[in-house]
């Protein structure tokens, strides 16, 4: 489903513009501003996100014959059309002619600032208001929250790992962009990385782990396959002997040129576990191969971890990162 | 953005999936089983949803030329192409063979049960796991959520009113579907309601009222442009006297063979406020005027203002609904 169509609106903004089309006050000048009125995350601030997806949303704004034809069948309580023919030809040839300020992207922003000003005819600043909300909501939301996480982070790298829990292909896609913004380094999800350049990593899951009779064979033929991509995730079965086979098997790949990674955990005590898998990896002799962390991260568990003097080296953040975890919205 | 695309993948299902190709195992038969493992919302129950979304992205499922061009510029730590040409060469040509077995949409689920399961050739059950995912788990928590708000209106109509700060626009579509499914009677996005057929509600804002000297004269030129769409938004300044004005102008309707349909509280206490409002109505001779009402309602909301004896008869839901609210994501 694309949602690059003037239709992603609220049907009272349509319903408002046939009234002041109606009334001969479509064009009469308008200024909205567009903004937040609490911080999110009990935090100090947050960042602007989502004015690039406005403006290609904006871009984008034409009706198509079959749009227009929809709006001709919706019924009011008394069973006649909704909206009026003159109003319907009134849109088939609506071009957007607002004006819009705005914040970078990238900023930091407060409550009540206005992040976005619209100004022109009131029935087109109506019209776009629910979509512009939704964009710039939502990504500021989650690259506040990115750079939360990065910051607690303490510069380290943070893969946004999001999609198989995101709100949707859509809010997976929006969220990868805002949490590039927000600080993350990279995004598991190929097709945000084809439409905004985002660079994407990733390597296997338990499941390539599983599909073998044993863990070795599976980190092997991971290596003859990728051997510029070997960062073995090793808790499918016993974390620390997961980390000894990836330490074999990193050998096997420095005796043809390649190098190890590094290793990932996904479960457990991350603390504990990235601790003895650093010293498993230093004494095989990798001591720059990396240890990635993942499981359900947040901002506050990074923190803690870091306290703990886990030897994390690279973040995985996924479900809490692209879905803002307790905090869904920003508050309007 | 059309997420309807092979991409909309994580990386590490695309590696390994080239990592099957190099080791000639792309065609292993494979079983993959969808399900959840924690309830949502501490509820009893949760509703499967997100099948139709599932069939739809997979009937869509093919490579263009610009496609294999990106993950011919995917780049491993060594510099070199991440996936080779054969592999490339054998994506161009795929076609999905894969079986899908499911639970019908609006099925009441429990932890553990797969919703899904997906059966064939290992590579593709692969790729497709994080899409399949990410669609399932939203639609079926929001599905849920939404389920949970109806129980709690006892049958009285819930509005699905949350574009505005669903999570991006793909975010609110998927939301919108869900809460359908879940039992909402509308939804507020006319995108929505064109790409599925939900019936859309919506009359005005508090913008609409403040575009005129007064709230009198707001209820009047709409009721003039939308006599046959006639909920009034009351609480723009005094809601009683919102509801008076409300009153005035369903009287012109009457004149006119129209008919007043309601009103909506969007603010304050809105227990109290129904019910006096519920008396103006009355005694102006509107008892089957509706008494819609909104702001930040959830289940939990609902059940408290229904013990208050609260007289809202029309329930408008937002973000806790679309969102999940303080819980975003179902738990895997």
């Amino acid at each position: 489903m694309n949602t690059n169509n003037p239709l992603l609106t609220d049907l009272y903004q349509l319903t408002m513009a046939a009234a002041y089309h109606a009334s001969g006050r479509s064009e009469q000048e308008a200024a909205f501003h567009l903004f937040f009125r609490t911080l999110p995350f009990k935090g100090g601030y947050a960042i602007a996100a989502g004015l690039g997806s406005v403006v290609e949303w904006l871009e984008g704004f034409r009706f198509e014959a079959d749009d227009i034809e929809y709006l001709g069948t919706l019924r009011d309580a008394e069973n006649g059309p909704l909206l009026r023919q003159d109003f319907l030809d009134y849109l088939k040839d609506l071009k957007l002619t607002v004006s819009i300020d705005a914040m970078p992207e990238g900023t930091l922003v407060f409550p009540h600032q206005p992040l976005l000003r619209i100004t022109g005819p009131i029935l087109q600043c109506q019209w776009i208001e629910s979509a512009l909300l939704n964009i710039i909501n939502f990504q500021t939301l989650i690259a506040t929250k990115a750079a939360r996480v990065c910051l607690a982070a303490q510069g380290e790298p943070v893969l946004e790992m999001g999609l198989r829990r995101a709100q949707g292909p859509g809010g997976a896609l929006a969220a990868s962009r805002a949490a590039h913004i927000g600080g993350c380094a990279t995004t598991s999800n190929v097709l945000a990385g084809k439409a905004y350049g985002i660079p994407v990593k990733g390597t296997h899951a338990h499941s390539w782990v599983m599909s073998f009779e044993t863990e070795l064979e599976a980190f092997e033929q991971y290596a003859a396959a990728l051997p510029g991509n070997c960062t073995f995730l090793v808790d499918t079965y016993d974390t620390l002997e997961g980390v000894r086979n990836a330490v074999k098997v990193g050998k096997k790949l420095q005796e043809t040129g390649h190098r190890l990674l590094g290793i990932r955990l996904d479960s457990g005590d991350l603390a504990w576990l990235s601790q003895q898998a650093r010293v498993i990896l230093d004494e095989g002799g990798f001591p720059d191969a990396a240890i990635v962390a993942s499981n359900d991260l947040d901002e506050s568990l990074i923190e803690s971890l870091k306290h703990q003097g886990a030897k994390i080296s690279v973040w995985g953040v996924g479900t809490r990162l692209v879905t803002g975890g307790d905090q869904a919205a920003l508050g309007g």
